[in-house]
């Protein structure tokens, strides 16, 4: 083997007249007369290598033998493609190399399917064959992106006093949050380590240790039904400081966002982003990640619709709800009756009982309640500021149930009347987020955030009396309708733990028992400490304008959390169960 | 909270006279007289600061209340000591702060342990208060030092052109290899994942996905019964590369390292690195891993000794062994009988069935065996150079016994004699391994590195004749004694890898159920390639001049696989094994 010179993507004027060797993939082999074409492609693209006979009948030779996906060696000379061939649409497409020597490095079969043809390809398969699936310029570049912002996010850190310090992948199960992924001990038998959801109560005894400032770009693993972009183990940019207050946090993750987003898509990102209450963006956008690329933004009219007389209004009001509508501009013609019932549906799924709706024509509103808002049109028009050919939606129910639906009708008519500015990247913070949610299930307060996050300053008192009204000091970083990241300050005292656990309904045993040597480190001299993570699969897969984390996974797993490459998960030997003391049920 | 101006030990001239604050722990508090001295620490260092009750009461008497580990934040002017009292040992020493004010951010309970004595604490109770112990500005050293390393690996690798690609934590168990640590499958019952033992496979993947060039700083897991410096989990630098010589890729991994040592011990290491056959490792140094600070090489004695009519020597050069010694020079006086007994038992658990010695002096070689030896003492001197004063331990056995023990022997020797010199940073490539190991409890060849490593060239024919004989293109990288890391050529056709698995005991089905979908990438069009794979752990550990990896990991593992301080791995509900379909056999 010769040394390369250069990827074949690379190939410029530099080289011009210069005898050079590359290696790479065959992408396309034509023959025209007796001259054969290869473009030899390999990470940074392609270029043509010309064979001719009369040249080198041995090169030549060997050239006819190569078939797509052959990998090759080949030495020759950069000339200047004859102007009526410069391909401009290849980024060498000016130049082409006179091969001498050629050396078929390894064959290839016929591949499952093309490298062209991939992203038409069914994903199991893309996923099976993902050596192939990566071949692809997009997938390249997919990862490439995703390397440019570990970078990126890595240097900021480093220049800011962070120390990356690694945590345990064998960690400790515990009862809060989502499943864990378990890992049984052979030295233990009967006796399990988890792998973390993440980092979470480490980076905090890291805090305790004095370290400071910490960050990890970090795997973090959920045993839960999969979703579009989720995946069984995901990576977390991970990070922890120690005597900052929440706005400097945010601060810090700013200018690093704001140097991600200049160095990977060379755009000017203004900071500090807007900050918006959890509250203002349930009642604006129906959502506690709004993309605000778009206006649409919810109007409660119950003030003008109390007095309609048309029952569902009247009756969400008296029972304490609202009546909001969207308002979607432009839309009127576009929207069939049937539509709008597919609407309907849609809303359905997020608990609306049905979709009331007028259009605005120029001599008023038409559709099955207009006869209802006679009076009130104009009235109704004023308040939405809609106009001529603009679709009213409405939703009458208890907050949190309008809200829901009216923010999902508001994403998915953004999209399908293309109100969205694609260039645009959004970031806004979403901050006052309740301490906990009620979970209906278990009859419970269960954390919002997570169990350590510390209530604002003056609400601790109300953890014992009214859990519903405590607010916590977190934050969420949205990106273009995404939730990216969120942080919070944390618990540092003991006391405050301590109402914390007893609020989600630990006993004094059973938090000591799961958390007794976290609270017992709160004991030690722990430093007030607060912190971030952001959700880089998903933060990337915005940036390369996907909407599947696995298209910027090297190794995803499909739906069913299995791997169709590998065939992971698989069965494992008794021996190896004997070993661990395990038995599987039939 | 005010703002910090700085951490704590970068107090400096630059502050004079100015009003700064700085928030810390208490590591020490002295009264004198009426006035309140604390000694603030941080990550960085520590400085001291004065409380004066004439200066501000109502500092003085907060100060009164702090004690150790105490979180506080104080204001006050930065003056220089009198020149009487000026600390040398300390960076901050000139200077002292008079305390304006003072915050107590969280109090601290007396702690199992000083930071000063930590180092004196058993393991278990180290680990236990984690957060104390890495306190400590050694622990914090450490892990400074640790990120230092990664951060310029990083640098290095991103400068040329690797990319930094996450693969699978959810893998697929695989026979070869170590014991794997398996993770059940919820949605697959009966099935399992498997953490890697290393990307290996898909490192090689990602090499016919035309990457080109990766690497990955990533955590591999090893169910194995533990030693020193050996944990569950550990962090390894991976790399790999397409269409590379070995030799290409040592260099890239000089570069690399010579880089890391310039940056982080300031020390010029030249390059390109001694290369060693392994048979030239093992004959000279009786090791795979040479130390090569010192001497006491072993010499092969056995021309010089065959005739001297002692048994002994006799028999193990008629049955096809050898003799060899090593001296130790000066160490005659420092030897009792006795201790010769020890280094005799120490060097029994590498095989030597005994240890023959003599001690040279002025008049003639003294000790058991001395009177076999009259005629040819000179001889015997002569070969080895030893002089008077000078001790010569004797191993006669099969060449790999010999090799084994005294290689224990040397290392050992050297540092009871302190023949190290701990300044010094000797990197070395050990080339030339042989391919396979036979296991002979497995009564089977067992691959020396891993399955997929590319045989040399010429001797692909003996995978099925002699395998014994086949050598690798793999090269080990070592740095004072310890390897630090791995790799080699990898096969990239089928029919060698086919011929590999045979000659490991495979039966086609067997490598087909495992390995089919690599044997099937290779198929596909795979570059050539190769990589490297170094022990993050090992080589910081030895950089910080440790001699256990625990002391550069935040939060290890004891030697019972346990985590003293969340008490992992722990038990988990019933609900847990029943999601998983599985019994804990009683």
């Amino acid at each position: 083997m010769s040394q390369r010179t250069m990827y074949c993507g690379e190939v410029s004027e530099k080289v011009l007249d210069q005898q050079i060797t590359l290696k790479g993939w065959v992408q396309k082999r034509r023959d025209l007369g007796n001259l054969i074409f290869i473009d030899l492609r390999d990470r940074e693209g392609y270029v043509q290598v010309v064979f001719n006979p009369e040249h080198s009948e041995e090169a030549w030779k060997v050239a006819d033998k190569c078939r797509s996906e052959y990998v090759i060696e080949i030495t020759g000379k950069v000339v200047l493609r004859d102007a009526s061939v410069v391909n401009k649409q290849m980024k060498t497409g000016q130049f082409e190399i006179m091969a001498e020597a050629i050396t078929i490095l390894n064959e290839a079969k016929t591949t499952p399917f093309t490298i062209e043809e991939a992203s038409n390809v069914n994903d199991d398969t893309r996923m099976k064959y993902r050596y192939i699936d990566l071949r692809r310029q997009e997938m390249f570049q997919n990862l490439k992106l995703r390397h440019a912002v570990t970078r990126s996010i890595r240097h900021y850190l480093d220049d800011n006093g962070f120390m990356d310090i690694e945590t345990p992948y064998l960690g400790k199960s515990t009862p809060e949050g989502a499943r864990d992924y378990l890992v049984p001990s052979r030295v233990h038998k009967g006796h399990f380590y988890a792998l973390p959801q993440s980092p979470q109560i480490h980076k905090q005894l890291l805090m305790g240790a004095g370290i400071d400032r910490y960050y990890q770009i970090v795997r973090c693993f959920r045993d839960e039904d999969l979703r579009g972009d989720r995946q069984p183990e995901f990576t977390q940019v991970d990070l922890e400081t120690s005597f900052l207050t929440a706005e400097e946090i945010q601060t810090y993750t700013e200018n690093m966002l704001a140097k991600v987003m200049k160095e990977t898509k060379g755009l000017d990102i203004p900071t500090p982003f807007p900050r918006m209450s959890y509250q203002e963006a349930m009642e604006r956008f129906g959502s506690d990640k709004p993309d605000t690329r778009y206006g649409m933004e919810l109007i409660d009219v119950s003030d003008v619709v109390k007095d309609a007389g048309f029952k569902v209004f009247t009756q969400a009001i008296e029972n304490g709800g609202q009546v909001k509508v969207i308002v979607a501009e432009g839309a009127a013609s576009q929207y069939s009756r049937k539509d709008i019932d597919h609407l309907g549906t849609y809303a359905a799924q997020f608990g609306a009982k049905g979709l009331a709706w007028v259009k605005v024509e120029e001599d008023g509103v038409k559709g099955p309640i207009a006869k209802f808002l006679g009076e009130i049109s104009e009235a109704l028009l004023e308040k939405t500021g809609a106009k001529s050919g603009d679709l009213i939606l409405f939703c009458a129910d208890k907050a949190s149930v309008v809200a829901d639906s009216l923010g999902g009708l508001r994403t998915r008519l953004a999209k399908e009347l293309d109100l969205i500015d694609t260039t645009k990247f959004n970031f806004l913070w979403v901050v006052d987020w309740p301490l906990f949610e009620y979970d209906e299930e278990a009859d419970r307060y269960v954390a919002a955030h997570h169990p350590f996050t510390m209530p604002k300053a003056d609400q601790i008192d109300l953890l014992e009396t009214a859990p519903d009204q405590v607010h916590a000091q977190a934050y969420d970083v949205v990106l273009n309708g995404y939730e990216i990241g969120g942080g919070s300050l944390r618990i540092y005292e003991r006391d405050v733990q301590e109402k914390m656990f007893k609020a989600l309904g630990f006993t004094q045993e059973s938090a000591e028992a799961q958390f007794g040597f976290l609270m017992e480190a709160l004991d030690y001299g722990f430093p007030p400490h607060g912190g971030l993570a952001l959700g880089l699969d998903r933060f990337v897969m915005i940036l390369a304008g996907k909407d599947n984390i696995r298209e910027v996974i090297a190794f995803p797993k499909n739906g069913r959390a299995m791997d169709p490459l590998t065939a992971a998960p698989g069965t494992v030997s008794s021996q190896q169960l004997e070993d661990l003391d395990l038995n599987i049920v039939e």
